[in-house]
């Protein structure tokens, strides 16, 4: 490998920040992103900042995108409501357009800039709550796409898209990330977070969370409102 | 086809506004996208808009990218120079990373949103300066994961992406377009334009720009400083 730099998408989440974890323990230095694209649990940005600190990494970058200004999505357009405990196999209302391809373009772009080949997203097959973007045919056709992209893909060594967490459940990535030193408490997976932080236990994304721990066995640490 | 909206990756410049008229041409209803990405010829983004409002679009969202941020190209970053009258066949400077990757995915979002199935982009492969993001095997690895990343691909008609120019010289598109009635005096090519909105007559993308007149045998009606 001709260097250890890696880019890591960062939401300060509980998937991404076990990703981080995991791309240290294998000795990458880590560029984190974040973006902000308006989404209404604003929050967690300073969740990713703390945890970037925390976690002494290379670098912290967080993007602004204007994603919202297209609307389309209940996690980012004020006529669309969050579901509560609502649940069934169709891709949902909380999809943002295009996100994960947006998203990895603009790791792709920070990956060029720094000569980084590895790109590692928190992205998952198993709870991925029927979001497209986060199947792994979506991330091999996105890595076939960057090396046909980019200056780094086409002249040297190819561009991995990593997804450590794509075949793992919740608890084995709450487990996983246990063992590497993650401090739950400090990552946020609500969509309906509030102004101090605090989760709302209902939605989507929280279900699937707190029944990762509950399936783990372990104490979820998760700040409920 | 369930529907004619289309949207338009258009720059202001020679090639997206000659894609625009060809995309009105065959009857799609079109909703332009431009970017903001701290390029120094942020002049051509009022040639857009002037662009987009003489040609009646249906839409013309002006988004604001963070790319800048990132630093490595000539185009936004202030510490490289933009080169004179310098050629050769490595990927030159003026290389912006990812940039059609990051535009092909904000468009693929606006389309999904839209639920349109069409995206146009002026990419070229002949007179396309060594950009690896504008050959055909590009283009099409980008379609094969746009129609894995989004709800429009998975459960609709497939995303495509047209490339109306990518075979054609320089002067076939400007023959082409002025079939279609498009004034290129308003539109820009030059990377070093003045406030003024006049071209530099010198740079890589305005010397391609001449030849194509020249090529065809049409007066440049270019405002060149």
């Amino acid at each position: 490998m001709s260097n250890r730099k890696a880019v890591i998408l960062l939401s300060g989440g509980l998937d991404s920040s076990t990703v981080l974890a995991m791309a240290q323990s294998e000795g990458f230095e880590c560029y984190c992103l974040s973006f902000n694209y308006g989404q209404k649990h604003l929050m967690e940005i300073e969740f990713a900042k703390d945890i970037a600190v925390k976690r002494n990494v290379a670098a912290h970058k967080i993007v602004h995108l204007d994603i919202a200004n297209f609307g389309g999505s209940a996690l980012t357009d004020d006529a669309i409501e969050v579901p509560i405990d609502e649940a069934d196999n169709t891709i949902p209302v909380t999809y943002v357009p295009a996100r994960n391809t947006v998203f990895l373009s603009y790791a792709l772009g920070y990956a060029e800039v720094l000569e980084a080949h590895n790109i590692f997203i928190g992205v998952n097959a198993v709870d991925y709550s029927g979001y497209p973007d986060c199947r792994p045919e979506f991330i091999e056709a996105f890595e076939t796409m960057a090396n046909l992209a980019t200056r780094i893909g086409v002249e040297g060594e190819p561009v991995t898209i990593q997804t450590p967490l794509i075949h793992l459940s919740k608890a084995e990535i709450i487990i996983a990330g246990l063992s590497l030193g993650i401090d739950y408490s400090l990552t946020v997976s609500c969509y309906k977070l509030d102004k101090k932080g605090f989760a709302c236990g209902h939605c989507e994304s929280c279900r699937i969370r707190k029944s990762g721990f509950f399936e783990a066995g372990i104490d979820d640490p998760t700040r409920y409102n």
